[in-house]
C-alpha cells in the first residue's frame, strides 16, 4: 500500500452514500405502494444469466456491442443481464403451472451495458419492470399504462409535465405489409429507422429514409404514414386496411392464416385505441406511428414515456407487448393459447430521478425526527482515554448504563442511537444536532445512581422523564 | 428456435419466483426496523469493482478461486465483489469528509463466490452488511453485537436457539507472540488452521497441527491456548501478559512502540470482556479462542454466530472489527486517529432462511386480505372472445366501467387487481379465491346501467355497496 488508493466506484457506476440511497429508497417506496394499489407482487433474479436467455432476445447490438460478457469458471458462456424482460421470460416460463395467471409482476434490480457514460445513463443502473404475463387482452395494455400514470402521481408528477405516446407493432406490421408492400426484412430496417428518428435532425432522417428506401413511392408512404396522427386520419386508414384485408380474405385462399392474424392485429389494435379513449388518464396516451421501440420482441402496443416540456429529449422509459416471447420455452412452440403473452414495462430509477430533479419535486421522504432518539455520555474527568484498567471501570459503568437505557427507548418504540462520550454539554448537543436529533439523552454521573434520565427535545426545550428502577417494577 | 430453452438459472444461482420474494421481503423487513431502532442508514453500491479494490483485503483464496473476475470493455480488470466490506471501505474513504463519523450503515446486496453449491451455499448470494465506521470504542463493538441479538428476537428466534461466540484477533497475536514467539508468518498459519477446526476432527486437527508446527512445546501450547475458556482461565492469560508486558516495558527500550500497541490490545480485549459482562444479551456472547474468523483484515473482535443446536455446523454469519482496512485510502497512512476504524458483520439471507426453517419460525409476513379486492366481470353472452369490432363494444364499455370501478376503490385505499371476464358467477368467484382474494366485486350490465357496484366479501358474506355517482357528486 505505498500509494494512495481510488476511492471511486469504476467509469459509469455510481456509490449510493444515504443521501443517494434516500432517494432510491423514496423512489422504491413509490413503487411499492402502486405495486399493492394494483395487486402486483415482487419478484426477483440472478444478475448472471446464460448468454443463450438472452440471444435473439435483446437486440443484437446491445447483445454484441454493450454487454458485460464473459465465460465463468466452469467456461460457461454468461453475461449480467442488459435488460431485465428475457430472464423474467426464463422464469416465468419455468414457473407457468406453479402460479396462477395472470402473472402481475414486478422487480427492481441493476442491469449492466457497457455504453459511455452520459447524463442519465450509467453502466450500472437500477431499473424496475412491471409485467402482466398470460392475459392477451387489452385490458391489461391499459392496465400497464394506468399503473405508470398512478405511479407519477404518487411522485407528484403532474399531468401535463409528461406524455405517454404509444404504437402497436402488429398493427404497424400489417400497414407496412398492405400499404407499402415492405417485407419483413424491409420492416425491420424501418423500424430501426424510425427508431432514431427523434434522435436525428428532420435532413439527417430524410437522408437516412433515402439510403434506406430507394425507390420514390415507398418514401412518400413512409412520410404520410409517420404524419398520419389524427383521429380521423388513423380512422381512415384502420378502414382502408379493414377493406383491403377483408377484400384478400376473399380473394386468396391460401393465405388465409397470415391474413386472418392481419385482421385480429388490426381489430386489437383498434380496441386498444378505444379502450383508452374510453378511460380516465390524467395525462391521455397519444398515438405516435414513430415509436416503434429498439427490441425485436415486440407484438402488439409499444409505448414510450416523454418529458413533456422537451428538455430531456430522449424517452423516460417505455415498454410494450412481446407475446411471443415466451414461445421457445414451452411444449407446443407458438401456441398463444398455452403460451405466456406479457405486456409491461422497464424503467430506470437515475432517469426518474433526474426528472423529478428537473420537475423541483422532492426526491426523498420528509425527516421525522420524533421518536429518535441520541445518547451521549457525559464524563466529568479527563482520563476518559485512560489506557489502564483501573480508570476506566467509571467509563465502562457509563457504558453498560447506556446500553440499559437504550434498549429501555427501543423497547419503547424509540430508534435510538449511543452517541460520543464527551466532558462537554455543549459538545454533545452540537453533536447530536449534526447528526440530525432533536431528542437527545445525556448520561452522567447522576443518571447511573439514580438509574433515572430524561430525553430533551433541543428544539422545543419539553423535557420527558424516564426510570429504568419504575420499568423494572413494572414488569 | 427448434428445441426447447432452458428455463433455469444458472447453476449455484436462485430465481425468487413471488413465494420465495416473499421470504427476503420479510428478512429485509426485520433488517429494516432493526437498522431503524440502532439509527444505521442504508447505502449501496456497484457489484461490478475494480480488482485493485480487493487485493490484499479479501483473502487470496477467495480472490484466486473464488472470483467471478473479468476483463470489462475496456480491458479493465474487474470483479463481481465476493463481499462487501472491501467496497465499502473504498466508498467510505472516500466520503470521509461527507458524513458526521460514526458512519452508522448498512447494505443489503447480492455478492459472487464461484464455489461448489450446497445446501446454505450459493454462487450468487443476498446478504446485509452492518457496519460502524470512525469509533475505535469498544462500546461500538457490543452495540454490532446488540444489534444481532435484536434482530434475531425481532425474527422471533429464541436466546437459547443461537450462540454468539467471540474472540479478539489482536489479544490472540499478543498471546500467540508473548507465549508461544510465532512471528507474523507462524500466526497466519495458526489463524488459518484455527479457522478450520469446527469443520476437521479432533483427531485431524492434530494431525494438521502437527504438519505445521514441527516443536512440541508449541503444539502442546496451542492446544492449552484453545482450551483456555473459563472466566478464571482467561483472567489469568490476561495477568500473565500484563505481567510480562509491563516487564518487557521497562526492560526493552527499543521495542517500546511494539510492546505499547500490545499493551492496547490486551486492554482492550479487556474492556471488551467486561463490557460484554456488564450488558444484557437474550444470549450472552461466549469467548472461544478458536473464533479466527477467515479475512486477513480483522484487528480486534471476531465474532460468528451458531445455531445453538450444531445442527448446521458451521458459523451462520461473523463479523469483527478492522481497523487498518482503510488506512491505505487515507492520506497519512496508518493514522489511525484520521483513519476510519470500523466494526461490523455480514449475514447470509439464505442460511438465515434455512434457520429459520429449521426453527420452525414464520418467513413471511401474515397475510392481509382486508382492502385486497378483486375485480372481475360479469359476461351473459358467448361472444367474447369476439374478433370483430361492433360485438366487442359491450366489452369494451365494460372493461372501461372496470377502470373506473378500480380507481375508485383505489381511491379509497384498496388494493385492486382487474381480473378476468367470464360468463358463469361460480368461475369468477372461484378466480378470486384461486389468486388469494376474499373482497370481491362482480360488474356487470346492471352495475354498468346504475354506475353502482358492491364489495363482497366472500368468506363473511359481508357486503358493501358503492356508486361512482355518489363519488363523482361528492367532489
Amino acid at each position: 500500500m505505498s500509494k494512495k488508493e481510488n476511492t471511486q466506484a469504476l467509469r459509469g457506476m455510481l456509490d449510493y452514500p444515504p443521501k443517494d440511497m434516500e432517494v432510491r429508497t423514496y423512489l422504491r417506496h413509490g413503487i411499492e405502494l402502486t405495486a399493492e394499489k394494483f395487486g402486483f407482487k415482487e419478484y426477483d433474479l440472478p444478475i448472471i444469466e446464460a448468454l443463450d436467455t438472452f440471444s435473439h432476445k435483446t437486440s443484437s447490438e446491445i447483445l454484441q456491442q454493450q454487454a458485460y460478457s464473459f465465460e465463468d469458471k466452469g467456461g460457461r458462456k454468461v453475461l449480467l443481464r442488459p435488460e431485465i424482460t428475457p430472464s423474467l421470460a426464463r422464469m416465468a416460463a419455468g414457473q407457468a403451472k406453479a402460479y396462477k395467471r395472470p402473472f402481475r409482476w414486478y422487480i427492481i434490480g441493476a442491469c449492466y451495458r457497457y455504453e459511455r457514460p452520459q447524463k442519465g445513463r450509467l453502466r450500472e443502473f437500477h431499473q424496475l419492470n412491471f409485467d402482466i404475463l398470460g392475459e392477451s387482452s387489452v385490458l391489461y395494455d391499459v392496465e400497464i399504462l394506468q399503473l405508470i400514470a398512478e405511479l407519477f402521481t404518487a411522485y407528484g408528477i403532474a399531468p401535463h409535465a409528461y406524455q405517454i405516446r404509444y404504437n402497436h407493432r402488429g398493427f404497424a406490421q400489417v400497414a407496412l405489409r398492405m400499404l407499402a408492400k415492405m417485407d419483413g426484412a424491409k420492416q425491420s430496417i424501418f423500424f430501426q429507422m424510425v427508431d432514431k428518428k427523434n434522435k436525428l435532425s428532420v435532413q439527417a432522417f430524410e437522408e437516412l429514409c433515402h439510403k434506406n428506401f430507394s425507390d420514390e413511392a415507398t418514401r412518400d408512404f413512409i412520410k404520410s404514414y409517420l404524419e398520419k396522427t389524427s383521429v380521423s386520419a388513423v380512422t381512415e386508414l384502420l378502414e382502408t386496411l379493414r377493406k383491403l384485408l377483408s377484400q384478400q380474405l376473399l380473394a386468396t385462399k391460401p393465405e388465409n392464416a397470415a391474413i386472418e392474424n392481419f385482421i385480429k392485429q388490426v381489430e386489437n389494435f383498434s380496441q386498444l385505441r378505444k379502450l383508452l379513449g374510453l378511460v380516465d388518464f390524467p395525462s391521455k396516451p397519444i398515438y405516435d406511428p414513430s415509436i416503434v421501440r429498439g427490441f425485436d420482441y415486440y407484438t402488439g402496443l409499444v409505448f414510450e414515456v416523454f418529458d413533456a416540456s422537451g428538455e430531456i429529449t430522449r424517452s423516460l422509459f417505455g415498454g410494450g407487448r412481446y407475446d411471443l416471447l415466451l414461445a421457445g420455452y414451452l411444449p407446443k412452440q407458438g401456441d398463444l393459447k398455452n403460451g405466456l403473452t406479457g405486456v409491461g414495462f422497464g424503467m430506470g430509477l437515475h432517469i426518474v430521478r433526474l426528472f423529478l430533479e428537473k420537475l423541483g419535486l422532492p426526491l426523498r421522504k420528509k425527516i421525522d425526527t420524533d421518536g429518535k432518539a441520541y445518547l451521549a455520555m457525559m464524563v466529568d474527568r479527563t482520563n476518559t482515554n485512560a489506557k489502564t484498567e483501573a480508570s476506566s471501570e467509571e467509563v465502562l459503568a457509563l457504558q453498560s448504563f447506556a446500553f440499559k437505557v437504550a434498549a429501555c427507548l427501543r423497547n419503547k418504540g424509540y430508534a435510538v442511537e449511543i452517541g460520543a462520550a464527551a466532558s462537554s454539554l455543549q459538545k454533545l448537543f452540537t453533536q447530536a444536532k449534526s447528526r440530525g436529533y432533536t431528542l437527545v439523552s445525556i448520561l452522567g454521573e447522576r443518571e447511573l445512581a439514580t438509574k433515572a434520565f430524561s430525553l430533551k427535545n433541543i428544539a422545543s426545550g419539553e423535557v420527558k422523564n424516564f426510570s429504568l428502577l419504575a420499568d423494572a417494577k413494572r414488569k
